[in-house]
């Protein structure tokens, strides 16, 4: 669609953005390796982070920073990403953030920071202190500055992400949010992760943004499972330094703000399975019609990160009995005689029984479009959701068997 | 080693057994398709069947009827699952049960079905009547009769499975316990399923006989996973005919025979991912120092299914990362400073931190050999499991998601 290729990048006011390389990654590959984003006045932050009890530093760092105010600077690096490092890791990752802040004339502890890439492994902080400098030297409120930042936390991305998104308040006056994310790809010989920034002009308050970042990653990058394995350092980051407006959104403005952020995290989620290792397929999964929410999230879960189903898609096999049967192990209670499946738009089983359909046909649909589409209907209440995943390809096996010393 | 290349076979008192064709699989594979064991006595059954709330009409009858005493045949297919087939499929099972059981002298309740392959089709009960007739002419209680019902039940399985076992009672008399399965391999169009008998000619009491089943099948065929989907069709049966010594087992003798049924469970059990499809390592999933059973089984189970644990295992690659951070989401509580972790017994990571180790003399360890064992130990308790899985390689994904009309 031409608005998508037109699309406009907004940067919100009283940022700076920049992405650098400093020797991380293998020169030859020629991509950055480091980000940094500053606020010039200091922002409210709020995070969301990885529930996996084997945590990287960057990850206990934040965690005990946020939800606060006073940030000047979130700094990320890939490559490594300083997990499994023991209290060595925990100086070096406080160390990283107070520099980012200090170099723009904040404390120690207006930092926040991020790194991503191989655990176990220490930082090399001599490359990071250059780094940092660096990137300082780069800082710049233009797109290009913001894209360079979106890249330098890529790993296996094939593809920089970012979202940026204008809002007009009631008052007329317009603040953007802007954000940037890398994937949940996995690769050899460790683990990636992913990680999210997103930057607004808004104010909000501190508890506010964190309720509200906490509520929309729910239904946005807990949404999306590429297979399922939840990593030591997954991120999400979003701060708000009021340049656009001072005071702290509220009412209807705080409302639609709210729907916004919550698009705009669903794009940007969404792109994280689209650009997976080895995909040749991105899957909504989408449930309706039981209990609760809760039981529509475990429904989705189980059938987006079902090894069988996923297998399927990759193969073009409007498999409806793999669904199905993916459905009923999820742990939550319905009645099977009331459960119907469409397949991208196909209807193959009805009220607990197939129907026939021309093989031929949803296959082609499978096989010729990289958007699949699965909608499982139950007949137990009124929730629903919509999840995203990846099919499953002799690919994505290969890259992530390929043993490298 | 030796005493397994000339393990001999055990065939309990009082049983029959057959495996023939009858048109149901393509007659160029030269395979069987339907298998029949006949007690030649009334026998006690109990049962364990799939949890997934979409189940084959066999479970549904099947599950009407044990544990129960007075039965005379179990019926296995293969090919066609008879699920998700309405009442129909209900119709089907039941008359399938009643013939074999008559066949052989009994009434039309004191037969078992089993059902193994496409779901969502109905069975052709031509074949199937015809079928049922072959065998019964073919019922002999050799080696051979007991093999080709280990035979008749197979899908994808590369091999027969079965296990036989010996047992000396307290007053000398032997009796014995013999078991047949089939693989959890999933094979396009639809699914296959994980398919287990075992007979004996030691008597036992229905309830007892469904407890020990249940406790026994905990730490067996619940302990096995390909791909962590639970089919539609999942059935282990227990029948023990009292042949050998009519007065049920109690005290010591019930103690002991639940040790072997439960080494012959587990010995049935490993055989399934050991022959999954596209299989390069059998993995076994080692857990200790847990507070509870249940923990170690949610952590077991959590590795044992990681996509990029298995990948890496596929590529020979000592990936103790993705193994530990697998672990630290199974929902457990854990003091993650306190985990230890052995890879075909290399300490890759002690309390909590990686160690250095030789990488490419632990990778050739897992290259030049197809089992492989991962050794997790935590801080929390003295409890622990073992679980067996695969590995993940291209060849599953292509077996898996390989489309035919």
């Amino acid at each position: 669609m031409l608005y998508e290729i037109v699309m406009s990048i907004y940067i919100p006011r009283g940022y700076r953005f920049s992405g650098v390389y400093c020797g991380l990654k293998l020169p030859e590959l020629g991509q950055f390796d480091l980000s940094l984003i500053v606020s010039d006045i200091p922002a409210v932050a709020a995070g969301v982070f990885t529930p996996n009890l084997v945590c990287g530093a960057p990850v206990q760092v934040d965690r005990s920073r946020v939800p606060g105010e006073g940030f000047r600077a979130v700094v990320a690096n890939s490559r490594c990403a300083n997990a499994c490092t023991g209290e060595r890791g925990i100086r070096d990752a406080e160390e990283m953030a107070a520099l980012a802040s200090q170099a723009v004339g904040g404390n120690t502890r207006q930092g926040l920071v991020m790194s991503t890439g191989v655990i176990g492994t220490v930082l090399p902080m001599d490359k990071i202190r250059d780094g940092i400098a660096k990137a300082v030297e780069n800082l710049s409120d233009s797109e290009s500055g913001f894209i360079n930042a979106a890249r330098g936390i890529m790993t296996t991305d094939t593809k920089e992400k970012y979202v940026t998104k204008l809002l007009t308040l009631g008052s007329g006056e317009v603040v953007v949010l802007a954000g940037i994310c890398k994937g949940a790809a996995m690769i050899a010989p460790q683990l990636a992760t992913m990680l999210a920034v997103i930057v607004t002009d808004a104010a909000l308050k501190p508890d506010v943004a964190q309720d509200m970042l906490r509520s929309v990653a729910e239904e946005s990058f807990n949404c999306i499972s590429v297979e399922g394995h939840t990593s030591t350092s997954d991120t999400l980051l979003l701060l708000a330094n009021g340049a656009a407006k001072p005071v702290p959104l509220s009412g209807v403005d705080l409302e639609l703000f709210g729907k916004v952020l919550r698009e705009l995290c669903i794009e940007l989620a969404v792109k994280i399975p689209d650009d997976g290792e080895g995909v040749s397929h991105l899957v909504t999964v989408e449930i309706e019609g039981c209990k609760t929410r809760d039981d529509a999230k475990k429904i989705a879960r189980k059938v987006a990160e079902d090894v069988l189903v996923k297998t399927a898609i990759c193969g073009a096999d409007p498999n409806w009995g793999r669904i199905v049967s993916a459905s009923g192990t999820a742990g939550v209670g319905y009645d099977p005689k009331k459960v119907s499946l469409r397949l991208n738009g196909f209807e193959l089983f009805k009220n607990g029984e197939p129907i026939p359909f021309d093989k031929k046909t949803v296959s082609d649909s499978i096989r010729n479009n990289r958007a699949t589409h699965i909608l499982l209907i139950f007949g137990e209440g009124k929730n629903g959701i919509r999840f995203w995943t990846t099919d499953l390809t002799t690919e994505y096996v290969r890259l992530n068997s390929d043993y490298t010393t």
